[in-house]
């Protein structure tokens, strides 16, 4: 099997460079200095990204991103604070489900999946619940590929003087994000996303005040993201066993970022990606769910063709008998499926993917799109 | 750099083979049924290894070892259980903080740290304590390489009528643990250790029937091992993103620990591992901190020289240097160093490190061992 086929359409896992899986090629002793040097290393360059340093540190986790997201609300809501959850999508309601499952105060306010929550929203119900202390926000909706509007309700919540938790888990690194103009207090993504590292470790940047405040609030050793921080500032090492190989991967990967041209150059490159994907199924009659204004170039929903042929099952893997691997939809109401922009790939593979569904589609006779 | 140089002589993570590692150098679809039917082998496989497919599940678990053994007491001891936590070094320790952080009620018997619980003490134990519900204990503890007596302490356990949760991170594969002969509710091991994986999963074998009646009892959303068992029940998939890259080369492993010859091959390899460091070390005046009748073949504590020109880290640095990566005591009251017998590392490799400890202690001028 080649190394490199099927190419990953997906949100993460997604494709990484040959350069960033071979970098797993050796072992590391997870107590030596070399590695800690690679950590230390790894949570500067992730800091200066959103230009974090002096006000935020960054806290690298083991596990998934929703371990990260965990962590950072078990460990930054105090066990009296109330959390306001905004939702359009799964994302969002595992957030509140966290919070459910933690015992925090919460409640929700949902929106369809096609309707970003918006700074006027958040003014209201701040007025509204004098209780709440913490937004918890979706940055980008990954069930739709929604854009929630950062920037403003950021803002807004600084005014009510409430805290904010962003999960930037699919935006980060792609996304424009300062945190020195957008005011939060957490905001977490994880390795295997628009860094396009391999997955196996989330982190969170957290205010500097606000974690040194959190001793005590967390429910879970494991997550404890004060006494994970503590601890490598002590010692320079983790806390519990790193994914060694995973940090040495996203060290890399963060290498070829700076070379791309950070941030605006993946931003640029996803946007191409998204815009040639979009162009692409418009020609076959795909529709996207979502209109352009709210569209995140980081994945994109697609309604499923009308045709009684298609069946997404024998869909997907036709498209990944011809080398790519797209992904299902997420919605409970409207039969679609998804293409990931992001990730190791240029828009001249986005296209070559986007004739390859094409092809199927004819291959199936689904006709009626 | 080589990929190979230098050796870690560590308890995890470790050294693995160039097979492994490259295992790593595809990307995998989380959503794809050849993944899913990767982890799905992997269970089966891991399951074998315990002969426990009839009366456990084998349930994955993204992160380090520390969050699976988290995961095991949050998941299966009820909300008004009470754990009886057997200490005799930090990994036992660890699992007090864990259920105090939990808030599960707990108590504790700590023996020195070259004293194996015994049998005996867990039968007094629980006579005296009607309430004890659950039993934790570490199988090898890694902060000397002492065997705690497993298969008795269970026999009492279950004469009892309790429950044993085993922390059998460093012994798991190498040391024979058979579930219709040793009864436990929950063993749990990680990915980067005898099976020689590399870091960045745990995984836990729970009995059937108590995962079953486990609903609910998680103070954890990513932790719930009853949740992740049934999500993968009913998609075939880990229920948030898993480590790709960390399971399909924890399969790999697999594979080659079973053309090796199983767990009596592995287990035969680490004995003559720790035989000839034991052997070499002696020949160099280093003693053992443990009797040998207490000693597993996972790793071994040495006795720090007495010579004021001996310190640890130059030490350390001067052994890297030449090509091995050894370890720090993890003893409060004795000066030790520790070396790892386990790994992909053979008994020339194991007389060859200590070879080089000898040329580095007559560098250092150490006289006096």
């Amino acid at each position: 099997m080649s190394t490199a086929a099927p190419l990953l359409l997906t949100p993460g896992p997604l494709t990484t460079s040959a350069r960033t899986r071979q970098a797993m090629l050796v072992d590391w002793g997870s107590w030596d200095d070399r590695f800690n040097q690679l950590t230390a290393s790894l949570c500067e360059q992730l800091l200066a990204i959103i230009n974090g340093a002096a006000t935020h540190h960054c806290v690298p986790l083991q596990g998934s991103g929703t371990f990260a997201v965990e962590a950072a609300i078990g460990t930054l809501v105090p066990r009296d604070g109330k959390v306001l959850v905004l939702i359009n999508g799964a994302y969002g309601k595992r957030l509140a489900k966290i919070c459910e499952v933690l015992g925090r105060p919460f409640s929700t306010f949902e929106t369809a999946e096609d309707q970003p929550t918006t700074a006027a929203d958040v003014d209201r119900l701040l007025r509204a619940d004098g209780d709440i202390s913490h937004i918890a926000l979706i940055h980008c909706e990954t069930s739709t590929g929604i854009l929630n509007p950062l920037p403003e309700i950021a803002e807004v919540v600084e005014r009510h003087g409430k805290r904010l938790i962003i999960d930037a888990m699919s935006s980060f690194g792609a996304l424009p994000i300062d945190a020195q103009e957008v005011p939060f207090d957490a905001l977490i993504a994880a390795s295997g996303k628009c860094l396009e590292g391999v997955p196996g470790m989330g982190f969170v940047f957290a205010r500097k005040a606000s974690l040194a405040a959190a001793a005590g609030n967390s429910h879970s050793l494991a997550m404890d993201l004060f006494d994970q921080h503590a601890y490598r500032m002590k010692t320079g090492q983790w806390r519990f066993t790193p994914p060694t190989h995973v940090v040495a991967a996203l060290h890399e990967a963060l290498l070829q970022y700076h070379e791309e041209g950070g941030l605006p150059a993946r931003h640029a490159r996803y946007v191409a990606n998204c815009q040639a994907l979009m162009e692409e199924m418009a020609r076959l009659g795909l529709r996207s769910f979502l209109p352009a204004a709210i569209q995140a170039p980081i994945i994109a929903t697609f309604h499923a063709p009308k045709d009684p042929r298609y069946q997404f099952k024998a869909f997907y893997e036709r498209v990944k008998a011809k080398g790519y691997i797209l992904y299902p939809g997420k919605l409970t109401q409207v039969e679609t499926f998804r293409v990931g922009c992001i990730g190791h790939v240029t828009p001249t593979q986005m296209r070559e993917a986007v004739a390859v569904v094409g092809e199927v589609l004819r291959e199936m006779e689904v006709l009626e799109i």
